[in-house]
């Protein structure tokens, strides 16, 4: 068995994904929605799906959902998304959904008897990388963002997620809370690389997840006065480029004083962005995450006192999540007792876990290194992941 | 005379010229070579100078030439460029190109003898907004400029400049040094909106310039990993953001402890750039100015120690311009015994200078902001800049 589900040193799936979204620039991956690479992931979920004889369904808020046998309700889902991050790594988001068409693969080669009904699911812009807000197709689906306010997101070309759906066929007004769809899963599995070191201080290839970190985006606004940056004096200027340099090392050093938060400027734009300018406007992203919401609402009042900024603008909220406490010791007995690890990554089972018992499992990731090209998992420790999956979905029969 | 040459406060052409370009995102102008705007700027300046019956000529490297009576040789030139930075005032180049041709007017009403020929000229790219190297058209016509490199810059949607000037019909393969268009060129003259608070202070309408600062851009790279923003403790970060922050302050701390020099960070780009990653690397441009070159150089080799940047590579260098000093005693003299300054900011005046005689006439800009919208020049100071400018013409007959 194990040969097939491996080619070329990576899980066979992962191998026939390898070439999509390739991002010559950035390094890795870059997989973003309803764009050409993300068609081509969705459009191979569906064919591997249906070659299992699943039955695929394109739900009202861009997911997909494959059934083994009749759909729900009570059913046991596990999936993932296929997006990535700008220049992203190959695991984050594909391997949920490769170990969940293996481990489909197996139980069927097993003869297993299924008493609840089996979904996967692919999840749409789980990153949040075209329209800036991440779990879009489970927070559509579970209500929690507004369908008016999704439709009206853009993209960094100034394309709108009504516009973007109109040009791949998806008729965006039918979006919004999808109580037929919730109403199905009886329990949600998602396995996922790990985004962190936990696995490799522990040496177990995986582990089950606690909690998800509260986590926040903020937009930092420095204003100051554009000008000539060869006439304009040191002592004449009011350079917002300064300002949010200085903003950048109080972030830091306010993360580093709050205990395990992280604080993080991913993005930043100067405006007009000549060389021979001197900026009149600087923005930058905060990305704000912590164990409990109290302490990421700490930080990030810290950082605001620190930094001094024009603007600064909440971008979305998440607050903590906690799985399920039953299936989370049912998933981590039937594993042999591995380890229980708490993530500092958003997942569209943070989303679910508000409306269902949901619950994730990590595989080892030895760089400790996702987002990033140098985001890595062991084929075996992929396997094992399998073989874990496979004895969590009979567990929940 | 004068209540023709000004239009709702402004000089008439500027007028004329207000709606062309109008940046909505940054405000100002943006006006950037063979883009729509600069082609609609260039056509405004042919229709003009024909109204005045001058005859027009394209050169071999995108400059527009206008002569009165037959072409040089040993023409009295002036004129300025009709493009600009991003987001930029209205004044920084055309103001030249309107004082030109009105004081062409003036002359001509005043039925004028010239014994030299008088050319008004358009330079291209000036700005450098499009390709990144600052006064193309005058660099290209010198032969400071090589061809080769000029035909394969590219601008920021990957457009080569041979692939932009085949759109707009111009033949790429000519450009390059042209000595016959130099060859005409007796002296030349520039007027130009002042760029600092050398006039205000001064209390002083115009000035005749004495120097260009020794003028630099390098683009630094930080090299860090690339990360999750949530789940990668602080401790365990390679950020190239913290980096490039650190080297903004210590850049700003450089400048001011060098006397007299200017260094600017007016352009970053993190890479990937997604808010929920931290960046593997991150870019800042850098335009360090000094009065000496080796002012400059000191100045530049300091910041290299200071921020150890991964790579620290230069992109333009030009010395500093010591304007012809006979020349500017003349135009002094004429001019009522105005001040002399230097200026930081370059110039095609500044690259002609190593050809050919070449002065500067600068005009009063009582925000002593550039290259932003507050840019100004009072109608009233424009209109001495006219009278001064026809009587250098007269002068240097």
């Amino acid at each position: 068995m194990t040969s097939s589900l491996v080619t070329g040193g990576r899980l066979t799936g992962l191998h026939e994904l390898a070439g999509i979204g390739v991002d010559p620039v950035r390094g890795g991956y870059s997989r973003h929605l309803w764009q050409e690479p993300d068609l081509q992931m969705r459009a191979w979920f569906v064919q591997r799906a249906e070659a299992l004889g699943l039955s695929v369904e394109h739900d009202r808020n861009g997911n997909i959902w494959a059934w083994l046998g009749e759909p729900g309700p009570d059913a046991v889902v596990t999936g993932s998304h296929l997006d990535s991050v700008p220049g992203g790594g190959e695991f984050d988001g594909p391997l949920g959904i490769v170990v969940a068409l293996d481990a489909v693969a197996r139980l069927q080669a097993a003869g297993s008897r299924l008493t609840r009904p089996l979904a996967l699911v692919a999840f749409a812009e789980e990153e949040g990388s075209r329209f800036g807000i991440a779990c879009m197709g489970s927070r559509l689906m579970t209500g929690e963002l507004a369908p008016d306010r999704a439709r009206a997101l853009r993209d960094e070309d100034g394309v709108s997620f009504a516009e973007a759906a109109e040009r791949v066929g998806f008729d965006a007004r039918q979006i919004g809370r999808d109580d037929e769809a919730l109403g199905r899963i009886g329990v949600f599995v998602e396995v996922h690389v790990e985004q962190g070191r936990g696995l490799i201080e522990l040496g177990s290839p995986v582990a089950v997840a606690s909690s998800i970190f509260a986590h926040g985006r903020w937009m930092l606004t420095f204003r100051g006065q554009g000008n000539h940056a060869g006439a304009t004096a040191m002592g004449d200027r009011d350079d917002p480029m300064v300002a949010a340099a200085r903003a950048v090392l109080e972030i830091e050093q306010a993360a580093l004083a709050a205990g395990d938060a992280r604080a993080t400027v991913g993005r930043v734009s100067a405006v007009p962005g000549g060389t021979n300018v001197i900026a009149s406007r600087v923005e930058l992203s905060l990305d704000a995450r912590a164990e409990e919401d109290a302490d990421v609402r700490d930080l990030v009042a810290d950082i605001a006192r620190r930094v001094g900024a024009s603007e600064f603008a909440e971008q979305s909220w998440s607050g903590a999540v906690r799985f399920d406490e039953s299936v989370r010791d049912r998933l981590r007995m039937a594993l042999g007792d591995v380890p229980v690890l708490p993530t500092g990554a958003g997942h569209d089972a943070g989303v679910l876990a508000g409306t269902v018992p949901t619950a994730m499992v990590f595989v080892r990731n030895p760089t400790g290194i996702s987002h990033a090209p140098a985001e890595f998992a062991e084929a075996e420790d992929c396997l094992v992941g399998i073989d874990a999956l496979v004895t969590v979905l009979e567990e929940l029969q």
